[in-house]
C-alpha cells in the first residue's frame, strides 16, 4: 500500500448558492499553469526523483504533495456543487431572459456536455492540464524555487479569486487554500535557507567549477533597453548576493562574430546559391 | 522603432566540429520549457503588463529580456553549425557503419526534413515551444520568483550540457551562459530583497488582509507522508520566515465533510438513480 | 481511387433560426475529444493498421469510418447555418441591448475573427483538435473498446446537446446521430463478442501466457479508499467475468522495498550529498 | 486528511542492471495516452464528479485511482534504477564505441538535461502528458466503457514491454502490472455487466427517450467502404444486443441536401460575390 | 548586443475607453496561429536559419521579424489599457445588472485571474501560442509562401476586427497594422518573383531533377468530388504556371494495388490470427 | 452517402526491404505541420466552410481534399509495409551487435509499444499532429495561400526524404507524391492568379476600404536590422505588386507613446505602489 484515501475533505466546500459563471473561474486553481494538478504532481515527481540521502527534504515534498491531493478533491467539490442548480435546458424562456442568457453565455459549456455537471483538469478558460507545467531536475535547491514560484503564484491566484466573489462559503474554502500557500511559501522558503547553508552557495548549482563559467560575465548588468531606470537598483552596484561585485554596462562591447552559416548540401533542397 | 537588431552574435558560437547529437541535445536550451524563448518571452510580457509606476524593475526585466533574445540567435547558430557535415543522404554505406548509422538514428530528424539543417523552436526531443511555460502575473514579487526559478533550471541544464560536450568551442559558448545565468539569479534575488523590504513582507501577494485567511492554518506542517523525517527541517518548529511560529502535526485532523454531490439534471443523462 | 466525394449531406442540417450561441456548444461534437473527428481518424487509422487476414473486421470499420466523414461534413454545415445572421459588427447599439451583448460575450470569438462564420477543428471552448484523442493499436479487442467508449461518450455528448436546444431542425440532426450512435454501440458490441468467440478470451491481450502474469495478484481487489462500499459489488466476490474468483483484500499486505535512489553523477549537478 | 503516503512501493522495482534505453521506452506507462498518470487522474475525477447515491461504484472507482498512484511511484522508481549508470559525461571515447553511442543515441535526452536521472511526466518519446487523455463524463456507463479500454490498452502496452527486455526485475514488476490490469478489465467488466442490469438496457446513455432518436436508422450497417466483407458480421444481420434486428444497407440512401451555404456578412471580409 | 529596446510604441495605442470585451478578441492577433508571435518568430527563425550567402533576402526577414516584436508590444499595451476599469470585484450588483454580468461572462477570466490585467501570450480563446505555428525551412521560396499567407491571414483578422469595434483609438490602431500587412504582403510577393527569376522556376523545390518525379501525374486534376465545376478553372486545362499543360481527368485509374498488411509479430500481442 | 472508400491504394506502397529508421522519419508526411494529415484537414474544412456562390473553387478544393485522404493511406501502409521485420523482442544478442542496437535506438518505440507495427497520426518525432496546423478563413485568396505554402513545405520534405533512401519502391512511391505537389502548386497558383482577377487586387482582403487603412505605412519598408542588404531588392524601391511605390527608410520615425499602465485595482493584488 502506497496511497490511502479517506472519504472526508480537508475543508468545507460548502457554497451557499449556485455560481457556474464561478464555477468556471475557480477552474483556474484546479488545472490551470498553477492550479492543484500542478503542485500535487509537481511535489510526487520530485519526490520520486530525489537520489541519494535528503531524507528530510524528500520527506517534507512526499508530505506536501499527498496534501495537495486533496486540495484537488476540495476544488473538484467546490465546483460541482456551484454548478448545482444551473441551467441547462431549453433556452427558450432564457433567451428572453437575458440574466439567464447571460449565465448560459458565461458557463463553462464542457461542465454540461463533457463533465455531466462534474469539475474538469482544466484551467479557466478550459485548456486541458498539461505536465508541461511541472518540473523535477532532481536539484533540490532548484526546484525549492520552483515549488516557492508555484505557491506564490497559486496564492495570489486564490486571493484573487477571493475578491471576486461574494460567497462565504467560497470564501472560507479560499481562505484555507491562501492559509495553506503560506505555510508553504514559508517552508520553501526556509527550506531554501538550509539547502543554502548545506551548499555553502545560493547560485544553482552550486557545484560548477569556476573555471566552467566565463566568470567575467557573472556580474555584469547589461543595459539593453535604453532608459537606465535599472541603474537604480541594488542589482546594478554594490555587494552581489553571492558575494561579488555588480557592474553596470551602459553599452554593451561586441564580443561575438557574425552570424553566417555555411550552405547546406544539396541533398536537402534549400534555397540554392544565386546562379551568377 | 521599438526593437532594433544588430548582426553580430552576443559571444562565440564556432563549434570545433560537426556534432548533430549535441545539436539535437542543445534544442534543450533554445525550446525547452526552461530554454532562453521561455527566458526571454516570459520577461517581455511581465515588462508590458508592469502597471504602475515601477520603472527601476520594469527596465530592468526589458534589459534582460532584449539580452536573452540574442541567446537564442546564438544558441540558434550553434545548432546550426553544429549539423554542418551531418550524414543525410542515402544511407547504403552507412547501413554498414555503425557509427554512422548510430548519428543518423539519434539525430533529431526535423532538423534535415523540416529545417534544412538549422535550429527549431522545440526541445531535445522534438516537442514545440509552448507559452503554457511562460508567466506574467502583474505581480513582480511572484514573477521575479518565477524568474529565479527559470535561470535556476537554465543554469542547471547548461550546466550538465557542459559536461556531455568536449568540444572547447561549445563549452566555451556554454561558459558564458553560465555566467550570464549566475548574473541573473544574482540580479532576481537582489531585486526580490529589493521589493520585500518595500512591500514589508514576503508572502506572495503582501497585501492580503488578515481576515481573509484561515490563519490557524498558515503555519502548520502536516504530516500526511507517513515517517518523521520532515520534523527534522527548520520548518517544521521554531520561527518561519514570516516571523512567526511553525507548527509540527502529526496527525492532521478532518475538518472538512464528506465528498458526497447532488444528483444532476435528468437532461444531462448522468447515471439514472438505482430503480429501487 | 481511394475515397470518394459527393455532394449531399449525409442528413439534414437546416435550422430554424440562427443560435451562435449553440453553435459555439455545437462544436464539440465536431472537434471535441468524442467529437467525429475523433472517431472517423481514429476508425481509419484503425483499418490501416490492420494486419494479416481480418477483413471482416476491416472492413466494418473503414464503412464506419468512412462514414464518419460525412457526419463532420453535416455538424460543419450545420454550424455554419447556425452563425447565419450572427452580430458581428460595431457594438454600438449591442452595448445598450444586453440581449445581444449577451450573445456577442457567449459566441466563439474565432467563428467570425478566424473562420469567417465557418465551422472550426477545435471544441466547445475553442480547443484544436488533437490526435491525442485516437488510438490505434494493432489489437483490435482493445481497439474496439475504445470504439465502444467513443461512441458512448458520444451519443451522451448528443443527448445532452439535444436537450438544451429548441429549435426543431438542430433536434432533428441530433435524433440522427442518436441513432447512428446507437448502431455503432451495437455493432462494436457483437464485434467484441465475435473477436472473443474466436480468441477464446476477453483479457486484453489474450495471447499473454501465463508465467508472464503474476496471477495471485490478478483477481484481487485491493480496498485503497476507507469504507468498503466497493465490498458490496459483482466484482469483490464470486465468479470472475474471465472464470476465476473475486477476492476483496480488505488490508493490503506490503509487498515492496523502499523507495530509495542511489546518487546521480557528479556531472549531472543534481543536489549534492551533505557535507557532514 | 484526504490522502496519505506510505513509503513502500506496492511491488518491487528492481532492475538486474542499467538500461537507459529500456528507461525510454518504460515512460510510456508512466506518462503515455494510457500510462499510469491517465489511469489514476481519470478515475480521481470520475470518483469526485460521481453525483447522486452510488456510492458502491464510487468506492470501487476511488479503491482503485488510488492504488494506480502508487503504479506511477513504482514505475517512476523503476525508470530511474534502470538509469543508474548511463553513460553522461564527455563523448570522446563513446565516440569510437559504437555501442556506447547507439546507447547515448537512443536514450530521451532529457532524462539526462531536464531530470537529473529521474522519470518524467512523459511518454516514450518525451511527449509530456496531458489532461486531453482522460474523461469523467458523469455517466458511469460510459465512463467505465472508457476505464474498461484504458485497461485493455495498459495491459497490451505492458505486455508488448514484457517481450522487449529480457532483465528478470523488470519481467517481474511487467508482470504484476500485467496481473493487475486482468483484475482491473475483470472488475469493469463486472460492474458494466451490474450496472447494465440496474438501468435495463446497453446503449448509453439508458436514459433517452425513443421519440429523441431516429430509429429508423439505429440498427443499419451503411456499406462506405466498397465491398462487402462486413456484411459476414455478427453486426450486420440477425439480433443486435440491445434487443432489435440488424440491417445490412448495401446502397444507402441520400437523404440530406446539397451543402450550400448563404454568404458571410460584408464586415467579415470573406471572398467577395463574382462582380460580374 | 544583439538587439536593442526603446521604450516607445511602434504606434498609438490608445483606446478612448475601456472595452474588456474587445481586449479578448484582440489577443487573437497577439497570441493566435496568424498573431504577432508567430509572424515574429517565425521571421527571427528564418533570418537565422538562412544558409549561404542570402543577404539580401536574410537582411529582409530580419527587419520584419524585428520590426513585428514591436507589434506584439504596441498591442500587449492596448490590451492591458482596453482592460482598465473592468469590473473584477464582488458580484453582488453585477448579478443585478446583466450588462455588468454580460461583460464578466465574455472577459477572458484569466486576464483578471492569471495575468492581473496584463496581455497574455493566448488567442482569442484562451489558448496558449504554439511554435507549431511557425515554420523555418531553409527554403526561402517556401518560407515566403508561408510568410505571405501569414500576413494575409494576419490582415484578414485586422480587418475582421476592425469592423468589430467603434472605439477610434483601436480602429486608429488596427489601421497602421493593416497598413504594415499590406507592405509586407507587397514585399514576400516581390521577394518571391525575385526568387522565382533566380532560380528559374515557381515549383518548390526548383531543384528536383526531373526523373525523381513521375512526371505523368504533375499536371493532373484528378475529379475526387463528384460534379465537374472544377473543369470550369483555368487550372483544369491550358497552360499551367510553370509552362506545361493541364489535364483534366473525370475517372481516375486505379494505379496501386491493395492495402494488405502482413501480421504482426506474435512479441506485439496483437489480435491473434483466426484459429481455424 | 457523403464520402465512399474503395480498398486500393493511389499508388504502390512496396519498399523493397524493411527499414524501420526511415519508417520514424516518413511520419513526417503522415502527422507533420505538413503532413498529408494537415493538407486533407485543410481542404475539407475549406470546402465546408465556402459560403455563396464559388462552386469552382469549392469543388476544386473538395476534389483535392478528397484526393489526399488517400495519400494519407498509402503513407500509412508504406509505413506499417516498413516496419514488416523490424527487431522488437528480447534485446541480449542485440546488445552485442550494435548494428541491431542502432536501429533499436533510432526507432520511433511507439511504433511498437503503442501501435503494434503500424502507422501513427504524428511526426517524425512522436509529436501527435494537432489542429493547430490547419487554417480555413473563408476567404479563398488567403486559404489558397495556405495551401501554396503547404504544398511548398510538403513537396519539399518529400524531395528530401527521396534523398534520404536508396530503396527503389519508397523512392517511387515518393517520386508520385512529389509529381502530385507539382499539380497542387501549379492549381494553386492558377487559382489565386484567377481570384485576383475577380477580385480586382493582390492584398488579402482586397475588400477593405482606403479609409480604413493608414496608407501612409502601406508601402514603406522599415530598417529594423542593421545594415542596408535589404535596400537591394526590388520590394525597396521602385513599383509594388499593387501598383504602388515602395519606399525604404533607413531610420524610422517615432510615432508612438510610451509604454505607461495605470495601476491596477487593489482586488487583484499586483505589486501595490512604492510606499513613498
Amino acid at each position: 500500500m502506497a496511497f490511502l484515501h479517506r472519504k472526508q475533505l480537508v475543508f468545507d466546500a460548502k457554497p451557499q448558492s449556485s455560481d457556474p459563471l464561478f464555477a468556471k473561474k475557480l477552474q483556474e486553481l484546479i488545472g490551470g499553469q498553477y492550479g492543484e494538478m500542478t503542485i500535487f504532481m509537481q511535489y510526487l515527481f520530485q519526490g520520486w526523483n530525489t537520489r541519494g540521502k535528503h531524507e528530510k527534504y524528500k520527506d517534507l515534498i512526499m508530505d506536501t504533495g499527498t496534501e495537495e491531493i486533496g486540495h484537488v478533491e476540495l476544488l473538484a467539490t467546490m465546483v460541482a456543487r456551484l454548478l448545482d442548480g444551473a441551467p441547462v435546458e431549453e433556452q427558450e424562456k432564457a433567451a428572453k431572459d437575458p440574466v439567464i442568457e447571460a449565465v448560459l453565455g458565461g458557463m463553462n459549456p464542457q461542465h454540461a456536455i463533457v463533465a455531466g455537471m462534474g469539475a474538469m483538469p482544466a484551467d479557466s478558460n478550459g485548456n486541458r492540464w498539461t505536465a508541461d507545467y511541472i518540473i523535477a531536475s532532481g536539484n533540490l535547491m532548484a526546484d525549492f524555487r520552483a515549488n516557492l514560484n508555484a505557491e506564490s503564484q497559486g496564492r495570489l491566484q486564490a486571493a484573487r479569486l477571493y475578491e471576486m466573489t461574494d460567497d462565504p462559503g467560497v470564501k472560507e474554502m479560499l481562505s484555507y487554500l491562501i492559509a495553506r500557500d503560506t505555510m508553504h511559501q514559508n517552508q520553501w522558503i526556509a527550506a531554501l535557507q538550509e539547502l543554502a547553508e548545506e551548499e555553502g552557495g545560493i547560485i544553482v548549482p552550486t557545484t560548477v567549477k569556476e573555471d566552467k563559467e566565463a566568470e567575467g560575465f557573472s556580474h555584469q548588468l547589461f543595459n539593453y533597453s535604453e532608459g537606465e531606470e535599472s541603474r537604480e537598483g541594488s542589482w546594478a552596484t554594490g555587494a552581489s548576493p553571492d558575494g561579488k561585485q555588480f557592474e553596470y554596462v551602459d553599452h554593451p562591447k561586441i564580443v561575438g562574430g557574425p552570424l553566417e552559416l555555411k550552405p547546406a548540401p544539396a541533398a536537402l533542397h534549400n534555397t540554392p546559391p544565386p546562379k551568377k
